[in-house]
């Protein structure tokens, strides 16, 4: 192959639409999802869509994309959804089973956007038939990665990660071999305490906590993005999204979160992916792959950026990330205990019961106490009880 | 493909030696690559090396790379070279027709590192075989890119760009498919006289020019670099290497010279390649393409760098890049003149004979009076006398 013998930047050629389903449409990657398929008519034709409770949203995005079903997960709102169809032609549907159904109609495309556990039945659904999975689902990796990609590599499922930073690893890794890769750095914002002292970080408020320099997200991940422990969570993800091993994954925060990973070769070039702070970014390149379509996101002007700084993440502040790496060089159940106790440990801080340096205590105590239980190899069932106990001692 | 199927890195393992000739082995370049060769003798099979004068260090590089024949392209230091190499049982040769034989003899892999139009025959003799030719020499991309890349297409021939912007974005490039590449960026070091005002360039000396930031050039490509005409030779190169249209492509001043060149596709995604800058890295990306090899290159590491900046060039303090990209939309013989115009004025600046802003003006004036005289297409002969001519009225 000749550079030069490629051709020009050109309309894509529209042949077959690609069938989608989106599964949590009415959330903000769903939002995205909707409105990039929206500027594309041709490109896709929607199968199904579907939501948790919000059932008039629903409906709108189902007649908007012209969707033949729409399935609410908790059944209660299965009349609001049925009544807000009405005339419309398109079936609805409520409930797991009618979840996991909807994940598992023939459709070339999923963007599995379900957020928390109850999404990991309807995106296996979907990885079980072989589909090309768009994951923006965390629970999937996080808690069960390693089974997860198992299932993928037996069933031929592509699996495209929508997160930002792994998506910019997926692409970054397009300039290279797997086997030629040395090292995969994750970019952190740093979060809104990333120039606080130990003291003040001490003093954090939720309502500092909840101010996010870069993204908006909802308030358990902005929570995450202040201790680190998002970024150490994404790094559980990395190493099984990438089959990499835990010394093989760094981070560097990076205020400015315009590049969002590094994927540095064995020869010392770093490929870098970089944007504008959009999801319909890494959500355009799922949608699209192996193709790219037209994104509406603003384009990226490093003129008016001008500066892009990187520091090292400091684990004394920011404690949560280093237990994130023990709880991936452990592996096993560790990454769900560390999940599990940083979703009651977060809640706790929000609520105003503990101070924001506890998430992390209540985090490691929650790891000791496991580790020492021995019970890394049980099923999922016994997790619960732990954070809750551990919750009265910090 | 999903990416955690992909293999561990493990040792890439060796199957036949790559057949590669080195031509310009005595040079920066050819130097590199000799270095990188040696520490992977497994790897690599050096048929053919070549040197203008420097004899004793080309017999030197023959036999430390156990090569097959060397050659001298100044047949008056061929008696040297054969004695260097008396009793290596390594053929010695001397003169154009020997240069050009050695290029084509059936390599994998040439080294076009001969710098000058002394180069543009025995790089076309190895692209006229269809070899993998990892290209070092401006002048067959600036003076003669569209007639170089077609005789490429019509062989088979792989370019392989091993200037450190170009080979950054054929990296970035493997992100995405060509169709969707929206712009491609190479980015300035804005050389020693970034931050000067208009009146402290109108009285820089050959001295202060000489004085590149980042990277320890030749006196031509460093002067260049100081009035940002390298950049806009390099514009014209990238044009031709990835078929680029002139309003594809884009300069950003980079001061820290990390980050080499970026690639934005249509999404919004951008794809940046960086690095120290050490050439052993895109030599070595060129040596090893489509596998990688380790390389010798310090690691970077950003929590070093720490910043990145980013500015937009200043075409009033460095009309040369205009002048560039005017030549460029021109096409046609438009870049040799340009080029012939800046090699005279380069050099008539390094001799104190005038003053640095006087090379752009000089190179403008050429250009204005090249095509006054209606001569673009006219053969290569006709260039010589115009910059001299107009040398007197600067």
């Amino acid at each position: 192959m000749t550079p030069a013998n490629l051709a020009h930047t050109t309309p894509i050629p529209v042949t077959t639409p690609r069938s989608v389903t989106i599964l949590g449409a009415t959330g903000s990657v769903g939002v995205s999802t909707v409105d990039l398929i929206k500027r594309e008519p041709e490109r896709y034709r929607v199968e199904a869509v579907s939501a948790r409770r919000n059932a008039t949203a629903l409906a709108q995005i189902a007649r908007d994309t012209h969707a033949r079903l729409a399935v609410v997960a908790d059944p209660e709102f299965y009349g609001m959804l049925k009544d807000a169809l009405a005339g419309s032609g398109i079936e609805a549907a409520a409930g797991e089973t009618a979840l996991i159904e909807a994940a598992q109609r023939p459709t070339d495309w999923v963007m599995a956007a379900i957020s928390g556990s109850i999404g990991l039945k309807p995106t296996l659904a979907a990885i079980e038939r072989g589909a090309t999975v768009a994951l923006a689902n965390k629970e999937c990796l996080v808690c069960a990665g390693a089974f997860f990609m198992r299932r993928a590599a037996a069933s031929g499922a592509t699996v495209l990660p929508v997160d930002s930073e792994h998506n910019a690893v997926f692409q970054a890794l397009g300039a290279g071999r797997r086997e030629d890769v040395k090292r995969v750095i994750l970019t952190a914002s740093g979060g809104p305490f990333r120039t606080w002292t130990l003291d003040q970080i001490k003093a954090a408020t939720p309502e500092q906590a909840l101010r996010h320099p870069n993204w908006s997200m909802g308030p358990k991940i902005t929570i995450d993005s202040a201790t680190l422990m998002n970024k150490g969570l994404e790094l559980i993800e990395a190493q099984h999204l990438f089959a990499l091993r835990p010394d093989e994954l760094d981070v560097l925060v990076h205020p400015q979160s315009v590049v969002h990973a590094l994927v540095e070769f064995r020869d010392g070039s770093m490929i870098a992916q970089l944007g504008s702070p959009d999801m319909r970014i890494p959500i355009a390149h799922c949608l699209a792959w192996p193709q790219r379509i037209d994104g509406p996101a603003a384009r990226l002007d490093l003129t008016k950026v001008r500066e892009l700084s990187f520091e090292a993440p400091d684990l004394t502040r920011f404690p949560a990330l280093a237990l994130a790496r023990q709880a991936m060089a452990t592996g096993g159940a560790a990454p769900t205990v560390l999940n599990a106790a940083d979703e009651v440990a977060v809640g706790e801080f929000i609520a105003g019961r503990m101070p924001f340096p506890a998430i992390a205590t209540l985090v490691e105590k929650t790891l000791e106490a496991a580790a020492s239980a021995a019970c890394w190899r049980s099923p999922m069932g016994w997790m619960r009880p732990w954070p809750l106990t551990i919750l009265r001692e910090v």
